[in-house]
């Protein structure tokens, strides 16, 4: 994310309510009506403010190809298939993601208001944008939130094994301090997200080791021979053992793709993915006194910024910290786009014949 | 695991009541009434024959000298400070951690079995052994069982820092098959325990790299040196996060400790030390037919079976496989105990008056 931002800094800039106007023009264009639009297309961009590049207005040409297919439904009735007090089974009816997750989590906290915690599953959903977007709507209600889902594109073999049958399948939780940013962790299983990798063949740089090996079990370094190795997952079997776990609890559980029969929409724009989401709302108030549990919060943030650091090393960072400065920086300055992504984004105006991102 | 079993194959056994009979006799010996003791040692006696080597009769001793200490009540009053429908805070009273989660993890199913999730923290809670004593619980009852807990010693640094914070604080997550094992994951967030490296110090062997760098950041691979370094997270930053947030949910929110004020009770016997471990229960059919999802998850197990393996690697494994194999084999054949460790039980038998392991 770092590289990103640096990156980033010398681009032209849009301002963020400048694009959710341009996403949403073109989700309508496509035939979302205008509320979810607007909906999709704030979500989109905060995702593009906290510094998730890869998850916001870069994904809205494939999203408006899986709608103009028919892989996407755009006037779907998501509704509750289940539900007990603490839980329900959400059935996306193929919508938007976001849409979908937006739903959920909304039902998460109203089940965690009343009972204490709530956990939301959802299938027949897809791709929403990054966890963090969910488990924050949680704490921003003083609430915790936690987020597990199927990634899109299986990257990973079980642990040993050289068939790719799991996603780098993230794991997000968001917990709410007082004085100091919201401590967010969004994550990936493997450590290296396959972005990085593309970015790396762009630039003709090779890949630390670690981030994948090949099919003889050998590190691969060359980002240009991606496609013939795999991820690796954070802390070896243990990585695979997450991966799986989520996918169990995000897919199985909620009957949605799991392992061979997960579509990767970025190549394959118009089988329907099944996408599994779970969000889990813990209502703070049912164990704590919410203003001194933040504090408290507050007091671990600045106990671990007091440790020293190695050499080489300005200060420890808290989870979530460095995407709260992008965000600040963002909103007040607004999200940079490469040359190449706002051509990207000019041809898709213009083929939905739509005013152009200004 | 696989080299302690290793180890452990010529070593002489003991059946596993024999072993119950013998923690219990000790516990009792030592002030906790007859019920509670049998309790303790039949979890204990679980996690030996799962293989957890370093949490059953190991940990025996230790708790003997907390509860004669003091640091540990025998007689406690573990009670609900405060619950609703889907949630419990559960104040340990100091007692041994096994009777505190036992009786959360019931909490957590029976408010599963009614609205379909549970959450139940602990605070003044112990040491319980194994995490997946307890997701399997869960599991047992066709439920989802998740854990998280706030490990008994700082070994670890906030990443990028060098003072230990942090603990290897494990999660566990249980999942029912139907024809195949539970796949159970229970896990540090840390590449290795430190149980581990004390056996590579004993056996003079360097570590690999990746288990522990030095305060200057450098690999450290001599194992009587571990004092002078700490151990590295799973995936780097994202250990430390997973670390960080487990923390949160099973230190803070439950007013357990967390950071500076964790004590590890191997060290300091005489000072409680309020633990702190959380359990989410999740009721498989408030989403699935529980006949279907079991399936389902067998499927899932042999669908990564079927890939095909690395160089030199003979099958993939599920995560519990490992553990199940050794419960099984354990169950009918026992326990091996080396010399040193009936050695030590011995002298226990010894100091309190008690029939020794026979």
């Amino acid at each position: 994310m770092t590289e990103t931002a640096n990156t980033a800094a010398s681009q032209p800039r849009v301002e963020i309510a400048t694009l959710i106007e341009f996403i949403a023009r073109a989700l309508e264009a496509a035939g979302i009506p205008p509320g979810d639009a607007r909906r999709v297309a704030a979500l989109m961009a905060e995702a593009d403010a906290r510094g998730g590049d890869a998850h916001g207005v870069f994904r809205l040409a494939q999203y408006v190809k899986q709608i103009q297919s028919g892989a996407v439904n755009p006037r779907p009735n998501i509704r509750i298939v289940g539900q007990k007090a603490g839980t329900a089974l959400v059935d996306g009816d193929n919508a938007l993601g976001h849409l979908v997750m937006k739903r959920a989590t909304e039902l998460a906290m109203e089940k965690a208001r009343q009972g204490g915690v709530g956990w939301v599953g959802t299938r027949r959903s897809n791709h929403a944008g990054p966890a963090q977007l969910y488990t924050r709507m949680a704490a921003a209600q003083n609430m915790i939130g936690i987020y597990f889902c199927v990634g899109n594109a299986n990257l990973l073999p079980p642990w040993g094994g050289t068939e790719a049958l799991l996603s780098t399948n993230p794991i997000a939780i968001a917990v709410p301090a007082s004085r100091h940013p919201v401590i967010s962790l969004d994550m990936a299983t493997t450590n290296t997200a396959f972005g990085k990798i593309r970015l790396k063949a762009q630039r003709n740089e090779p890949m630390p080791e670690g981030w994948m090996i090949d099919k003889e079990g050998k590190p691969l370094t060359d980002p240009k021979r991606a496609s013939e190795g795999f991820l690796l997952p954070i802390g070896g079997a243990k990585g695979y053992g997450l991966a799986l776990m989520i996918g169990l609890l995000a897919g199985t559980l909620n009957g949605a793709a799991f392992g061979r029969d997960v579509v990767d929409y970025t190549v394959d724009s118009k089988t329907p993915s099944n996408a599994g989401q779970s969000i889990l709302a813990v209502d703070i108030a049912a164990f704590a006194d919410v203003k001194t549990f933040k504090e408290q919060v507050d007091e671990v943030w600045e106990v671990m910024k007091s440790s020293p650091t190695l050499p080489g090393v300005d200060e420890v960072r808290l989870p979530g910290e460095h995407s709260e400065q992008i965000y600040r920086e963002r909103m007040a300055h607004g999200v940079p786009l490469s040359d190449g992504q706002r051509k990207v984004l000019d041809e898709l105006a213009d083929r939905l014949g739509i005013l152009p991102l200004q």
